[in-house]
């Protein structure tokens, strides 16, 4: 009942995470909605941005040159190095402004839900970035089952070359305990801080 | 921090309805992630859309060719009419299978705080439409003040024409009458109907 053309902007809208049917719908009929020029924007923004961007060779996270512009700044603290999972948690953490060394970009977790084994994530390229320079190396990961699995990992792969810590886990701020997991909770308890 | 064709491709993002900062984020690592072949056909969906697909020359639906598929159907029921905003209602209409005539879209709703005058809607293309071999106009907007305000100067532009109606308002199926609220629960007494 749609032209064909419609059915298939709204069918590519359905391909961006958490999209279903009714916000592609919504997505495409704004994208008709918009002066022809700005359709075209969008349209070059995406090609644009796919040609020009790709991974720093050092760290992996996003860039437009060979090293990114975190790898780049010398100002950075060049002994530590944060392992994320993916360059969007690298701007969870900058823009704290707490954070001043470097970063390692693995690509994903090990994960056996979706088949993610430790060669297809640069894990090998952390341990050979890891030397007598670097004196402490952060795995930032979400508190999850792959999260544990590859900091147990990368634990193993670095033991003896560096300080290894991770984030603490616990009650999340403002979080009320009677409304926390259970895992949340005893975890809590297992990381008390003496005060 | 991150290289500048991502933010400006985060920034187009911005512009769906209801994509803030982070949604935007999320879908433009999305399509870094992707083929650049599917970012090449996300990109010429979008361009293509834009330039084939127009609102039907009589009653405002999207299409690719001069009348839309509805208005060129003669099997459906010419003596009525459904008007609505925009042709997102006409997918809902039509997915009940049970309204069987035309429509006309009105390309929004008259609204004092969006500065849309009746003129700036095809409501004059609506009177034009509505002769005498035209039984029924069913406004159907959503119950809203703009929504309201509609309903009532079509009224007065076709009165006289031929019958009116608009969608019957009251409690919605599976909702709980004390959950309503006011305006609906009035409504709802306003409009009872007789067993």
């Amino acid at each position: 009942m749609y032209p064909e053309q419609l059915l298939r902007l709204i069918e590519v809208f359905k391909q961006l995470p958490g999209v279903g049917q009714k916000t592609a719908q919504r997505y495409a009929l704004t994208m008709l909605d918009m002066e022809l020029e700005a359709v075209s924007d969008f349209a070059s923004a995406l090609i644009e941005a796919k040609d020009k961007i790709h991974p720093c060779q050092r760290c992996g996270h996003f860039t437009n040159t060979d090293l990114c512009s975190i790898c780049l700044d010398a100002s950075r603290d060049q002994t530590s190095i944060c392992v994320v999972s993916s360059p969007i948690d690298i701007l969870a953490i900058e823009k704290l402004d707490q954070y001043h060394g470097l970063y390692h970009v693995l690509g994903g977790l090990i994960s056996a839900t979706q088949n993610k084994m430790p060669d297809d994530l640069t894990i090998d390229e952390l341990v050979n970035r890891v030397d007598e320079d670097v004196k402490e190396v952060i795995l930032a990961f979400s508190p999850t089952l792959d999260g544990e699995t590859t900091a147990l990992y990368i634990t193993n792969r670095l033991e003896n070359k560096t300080n290894i810590s991770s984030l603490a886990q616990g009650l999340p701020m403002g979080g009320q305990l009677e409304y926390a997991d259970e895992m949340t909770l005893w975890r809590s308890f297992e990381n008390r801080k003496k005060l």
